[in-house]
């Protein structure tokens, strides 16, 4: 190694999988919290949750109609219905319930719990509805209709024990498994929470990424370009795709090419941050900042205090796009940083590679859950695709699922934001490939 | 129909297909507005956005190196290295170039401007890097060694016109398009819209769902039972499937059995509401309040002002679970609402194929994502599945794409809640089959 690239770690190149896997060994989970129920959206329970209470927690009526018992429906129709005496209603959330004896009938309502002596549910739908007249489609309203809830019932239809009656314990038994620690929780499964009463519930919570893109060339999108100068897209795609993986994000934005504003950015957003993203500034440049100013370990400058100045590892990846990289820990809490090259491509396949992994690893998702799926696909194209010997090149591609066949969008160079735009996947090509033949089965990972 | 039941519009059966038809054909794209970019996520763009300046907007380079003329450097090895005159640095965002004569070179940084006079550049590593020792790993911050800016380079490698310079336009031309009228915009699609210099956007909104359960027996998670009570489970749930369907969600919560209550806090709720969901009270019982708060449409009740009072159509649908539904438009601004069953099972699936596409139509989603993609499964199980004639059934299912297989989780019982935080589909057994043998094939719904 030159002595003028002291901060390089060395020569060797890393693999990807030896790149994340170092990223993965040092990506804790984040401690859980007891979040409520909609904020744990998306989130990884950390305990097994038992049932407390049986549901339903009461036997109850499946249907609207009438709790009668059996014995006095037995074999009647509608030319000969059992004539009983309605006691009153039953609705849902009725406390106090009316006792069901001989000859007698309470109007019951669909989850209404079932009244002591009755021992099946007739649907209204079976019956008059109280109106003296033929089959009753439904109830009228017992606001409107009070007297419905005493009087007659002309019952058409036998039922039998237990008809139409929803047992108690029948979904969940109390202590029973609800979910276990490390159920991601979707809307079915804070169903199933709430409706066993859990109010709160103990997950790992979403991280929180701060992202920063550097470079003194870099102007806000919506303000005007002065010579040399670019839009910064990085820390708006980053951000999004940080929070597409289930963080939340947090940008920064561009920050000028000078190592003390840098370092004392980094160490403000420390507050904040679970995990950093830089894009720009580790390559072999005079002016590769992130590098110059996170590179300090070692250097015996421990006077100034500096707490991002620690431990990060700056490397070249055999990969293409996406080369240069860095990766560490900084600050007290010892914040996993990544460092990406600043090249709007390159930074974008090192998220979805590294930093995606990294952030789905703080959640705690299972490691089936961690990198994104991908398929085997054939490259369908013009030509065959040229990749450089030693390096596993990532192609922007779209996936076609009906054929199972992929094709390159727009070219190579790390700079090509427009096709990755029109891209849904990337092609895999390995490091031993150099040209790959229209026809070829190819690794395709699914962005989408 | 039933003198009982005035509120019904008929008997007859809508099918599953009839009921989402009307759904889809009332719901309108919510109007566009102007929102920052990372606001804009997972939108749809309402506008074709054409690229205003060239991508990138100068011939840049594509290395850390030295930017010289081609003349300069041809014929060289690192035995007869070109010794060029460095007359100083050029990093990204410069705005005022060097111009490079006859035997001398300016390094250049990644993306900064190829300056007046150079034609090509020359990585770093393909020269002494101004140390005057062998091939250069790197060059040293500009800051620690700022006399490598100015001095002599020797170069090893000769380059062609045009080498590591990256052209003008060579990513977008002014003029082109970059994404076109309803393009959903996720993290590369808000990366190339950064990058062309957008900081806003115009888009469909994403739609305010404003969520509520009703029922009387309705209690919050975290608080006690009392005698006939079950937890809230609905609002809870279908909040989190709204958001998950890319709405933002307004949890409500549970109301009483009252129809006043009911009509004043949809009327309340109106204001922040693009579409409404209520659970419960659209069945036949004489509590069912959705049923006769939302149905005065006719009753000559003009005096009271009722805006929540109009155009909510109740009908039974030719499906299990979830045949009574209710769906019309409330309010002056005629918002759409749709009047769920209570059962959690049955407004959950009621969610999954009448609301959701509902909230997608809204954000005006291409017709391919509005409805759950489904696909074909072979039914594994130990015996044969039942399905009431005529009407559609939805079972929870687990399926495994591996095998093409799907598998019943749970009973068909639509108070199942447990097995449908365990499922991960619904399989559906169409209207006129009752029966469904394992090893048949069967239509799938995948749910995430």
């Amino acid at each position: 190694m030159s002595s003028s690239a002291p901060q390089d770690t060395g020569h060797r190149l890393w693999s990807v999988d030896e790149h994340l896997a170092d990223v993965l060994a040092t990506v804790r989970p984040l401690e859980p919290i007891e979040l409520q129920l909609l904020d744990a959206q998306g989130c990884v329970l950390v305990e097994d949750v038992t049932v407390p209470v049986a549901l339903p927690p009461f036997d109850n009526s499946s249907m609207d109609g009438y709790a009668v018992r059996t014995a006095d429906v037995q074999g009647v129709s509608e030319e000969f219905p059992a004539v009983l005496t309605v006691i009153g209603d039953v609705a849902a959330g009725s406390g106090e319930l009316p006792t069901v004896g001989p000859g007698e009938a309470a109007r019951i309502m669909t989850g209404a719990p079932l009244p002591p002596g009755a021992e099946a549910v007739v649907p209204v739908e079976w019956t008059d509805g109280g109106t003296g007249g033929g089959a009753a489609a439904g109830m009228t309203p017992a606001s409107s209709a009070p007297e419905h809830a005493g009087g007659e019932v002309r019952v058409h239809r036998a039922a039998e024990a237990r008809a139409h009656v929803r047992a108690r314990g029948s979904d969940v038994q109390a202590g029973d498994l609800a979910l276990a620690a490390g159920t991601v929780l979707g809307p079915p499964q804070i169903a199933l929470l709430a409706a066993i009463g859990r109010g709160t519930v103990r997950v790992r919570p979403r991280p929180r990424v701060v992202v920063l893109s550097t470079g003194s060339e870099l102007v806000q999108p919506g303000e005007a370009l002065t010579a040399g100068t670019i839009y910064d897209s990085n820390s708006f795609a980053l951000a999004a795709a940080a929070r597409d993986a289930g963080a939340i994000a947090y940008r920064v934005g561009a920050v000028a090419d000078d190592a003390d504003t840098l370092r004392s950015t980094i160490e403000d957003q420390l507050i904040r941050a679970d995990l950093l993203v830089t894009t720009g500034g580790v390559s072999v440049g005079a002016y590769d900042v992130v590098k110059e100013a996170l590179s300090s370990v070692g250097s015996g400058d421990a006077a100034s205090g500096d707490a991002a100045g620690s431990g990060i590892d700056f490397r070249k990846l055999a990969m293409q796009p996406g080369k240069p990289q860095g990766f560490g820990v900084v600050g007290p809490d010892h914040t996993p940083l990544l460092a990406l090259p600043g090249n709007p491509v390159s930074s974008y396949v090192s998220f979805e590679l590294f930093v995606r992994p990294a952030i789905r690893a703080l959640m705690g998702l299972p490691e089936s859950e961690v990198r994104r799926p991908s398929v085997r696909a054939v490259l369908k194209a013009d030509k065959a695709l040229g990749s450089p010997a030693g390096r596993r090149q990532f192609l922007r591609g779209a996936y076609d699922a009906e054929s199972g066949t992929v094709s390159p969008v727009g070219g190579s160079g790390s700079h090509l934001i427009a096709a990755l735009a029109h891209a849904d996947s990337l092609m895999v090509v390995p490091e031993d490939v150099t040209s790959v033949e229209p026809g070829t089965e190819l690794e395709v990972v699914l962005l989408s």
